[in-house]
């Protein structure tokens, strides 16, 4: 189903990081739902969460663990969200990190907590209590597709990229991977996101970098406009590659980092968006030439969530009409529709508010045939510009979200 | 396919209306699509336009008419929109008012034109030309039902209700007739509007009814957030009932005319969602307790516009942890969703951000599976309301979405 996306052939191993999965039987009887990720004492951790005001209990307990100490343990599961599951869900989700802790020989406020799933049921402490061992006896360093497994729900594909760099003379990896395909949309949207890398760097120069990131990959995808309510993006650095820290911007190491970082995560989003639940056509609309990058970003959601448009791509129907109807009611201040060009994959269908005199029915077919289509949109009045990837609305996606607690 | 809506049996003429319909063999073969509306003289008239920046020719055509000189008749037809169609949209427009004034006896600009269908497409004013005596020689005061059958598009039932009301002694009739079934949302949704009573009022009292009544109907209804290019609503009110011209809202005939307004467009606006593309329920989604009704109604469309919600609502599964995500995701500013309740048809599913103590899958299960579902939300942070109907999306939805060209 997932357009034009395979699952890895590997993955790179990241010194200090150790990964081990098994079953809790939540997602499914056949294959592991729990990930256990071990860090190496040292190990800096940087963190994004969703930004729903309905936050799962995972995510609070995360924030809180982060705040306390500095972690040495993510614990995952797919297949329950544990999300507005009240006072109980946050004494499941602490219970299931002192389980880990004590297995580990660290902290419980050293475990950070993350859940995917089904929301508003209880969760099994007692299935966590009873796979945890073996997910920790499984722990090695070359189990990272295993453990991008680990976190699906309803992906068909598992989503992990490696990447390598220098920093002053020493290789260095980045690996990272995710999960999710519905609910998806900024800010963060229905994924599970972990990086690591061997390199080290300070703090604030890795918070900043993942911030950075973030916002090109992670904050630049949609697929059903709903922003989940236990979603983070956790990026770690252990610094066991033995490459001196990277301090600053201008350290020369700092750029070969952030362009694995950015190629990463990058890759990981549009991963996300070719297996969205029911996507048939991966799409990237461009909203260029608005007064600033907010009104292109602006007039991009609302295309990308446009049912009509959504169902129009799926269709393969190069209806354009209601791509400029969706423009034209983004909101944007005195917008004259009249200067607006459209481009579906370079061919250009509306030129001056109408059909642009140059296109024919035949080549718009041929462009919307493709499974990668690409809307330029330009307004004409500026030099902003904005990205966002996005996908069709298919049959398959009702039939997926009709059906998924069933 | 509607859901508790079926075609009106009889729908009360209006003194001082006559309507006309034909074929133009734009939107189906077999049926008129073609509609002709005449009006006596002396009629006033308060029209409201979709507030989309990618407005059709005929909307612009309208409004410039309206500028110009009292109107006389309105020009309706379905299957093509004539938007997107550039200055050559406006002309052809322009040429069909034309041609309907000179079979009527009155100047091009007291003929108001109407497009509804296919954005994009050149309209064929050859077969305006060809079909307008017919409609013409068809003009008739009983005639509503099939006016309101001439509108359609996707729709499966033809909408209008009539009511009656009383002007210092002197009964008058007020009958409405519409039609809209995707791209529906404010402001206005892809619906064509058409209210008529033979009672008269002042312009200004016209204009202001027009937009109260709006606000509490065709501005609270939403299927896919998909705001037309083409929308008007337009109350005429021709005065031949004989009854007093109403000059003021303390006038004791106002509040009758007022009732029977609200009624009419209240039903219609309904009507449309009920009839919506695809729908299997009609949702009612009513958010209290918020600190201000604009707060109120930025949750209600956010969670009816929430695919996730929607789909679970076609499905009728009780999934309450997606509205209540849907709730988290609104942007109202410091939200507790400690604070929130939620209940479907009168069952409470959550109480304090979690499923409520008293909540049980059966009755959560049995909430849903009636055909009318109401959604109360409560804020518990002030005294703001909100009121919005909305629909399930099903299959069928993208079926019809999907092939709307083909």
């Amino acid at each position: 189903m997932a357009v034009g996306l395979h699952a890895p052939d590997v993955l790179a191993p990241v010194a200090g990081i150790a990964l081990g999965s098994a079953s809790l039987g939540l997602r499914a009887e056949t294959r592991d739902d729990l990930l256990l990720m071990e860090f190496a004492a040292g190990t800096r951790c940087a963190a994004m969460f969703t930004r729903n005001a309905f936050r799962a209990a995972p995510v609070q307990v995360a924030r809180e663990h982060l705040q306390a100490t500095r972690p040495r343990a993510l614990l995952i599961n797919a297949g329950n969200a544990n999300a507005g599951t009240g006072l109980r869900g946050i004494a499941d989700a602490e219970e299931c990190c002192a389980i880990a802790a004590e297995l580990l020989g660290c902290r419980a406020q050293a475990v950070l907590p993350f859940s995917t799933g089904v929301i508003g049921e209880p969760l099994a402490v007692e299935r966590f209590r009873a796979a945890l061992p073996a997910a920790h006896a499984a722990l090695g360093k070359d189990r990272w597709l295993a453990a991008a497994r680990a976190i699906m729900t309803t992906d068909t594909v598992p989503k992990g990229i490696s990447a390598s760099f220098d920093v002053g003379g020493t290789a260095c990896t980045l690996t990272g991977i995710a999960k999710g395909s519905g609910m998806i949309r900024p800010d963060l949207a229905t994924l599970l996101t972990f990086v690591a890398t061997d390199a080290a760097l300070g703090q604030e120069l890795l918070d900043g970098a993942l911030r950075e990131a973030v916002a090109d990959s992670f904050n630049r995808i949609t697929v059903d406009g709903d922003t989940s309510t236990n979603d983070p993006c956790v990026l770690l650095a252990t610094g066991a590659s033995g490459a001196r820290t990277i301090m600053s911007r201008s350290d020369p190491g700092y750029a070969g980092f952030a362009a694995a970082l950015a190629a990463v995560t990058e890759g990981l989003a549009q991963a996300i968006v070719r297996d969205a639940e029911g996507a048939t056509k991966f799409v990237a609309i461009e909203v260029t030439g608005g007064r600033d990058p907010a009104e292109c970003r602006e007039v991009a959601y609302t295309v990308a969530h446009s049912p009509l448009v959504k169902t129009a791509l799926y269709a393969s129907d190069a209806n354009w009409g209601r791509i400029l109807a969706a423009v034209g009611r983004a909101g944007i201040d005195g917008l004259d529709v009249g200067g607006v060009r459209i481009l579906l994959n370079g061919v250009c269908i509306v030129e001056g508010g109408s059909r642009a005199a140059s296109y024919s029915e035949e080549a718009g077919t041929r462009a919307m045939a493709e499974q990668e289509i690409r809307v330029t949109i330009d307004l004409g009045r500026g030099a902003g510009q904005a990205l966002v990837w996005t996908c069709d609305l298919s049959h398959q996606y009702v039939t997926i979200n009709a059906e998924y607690r069933s």
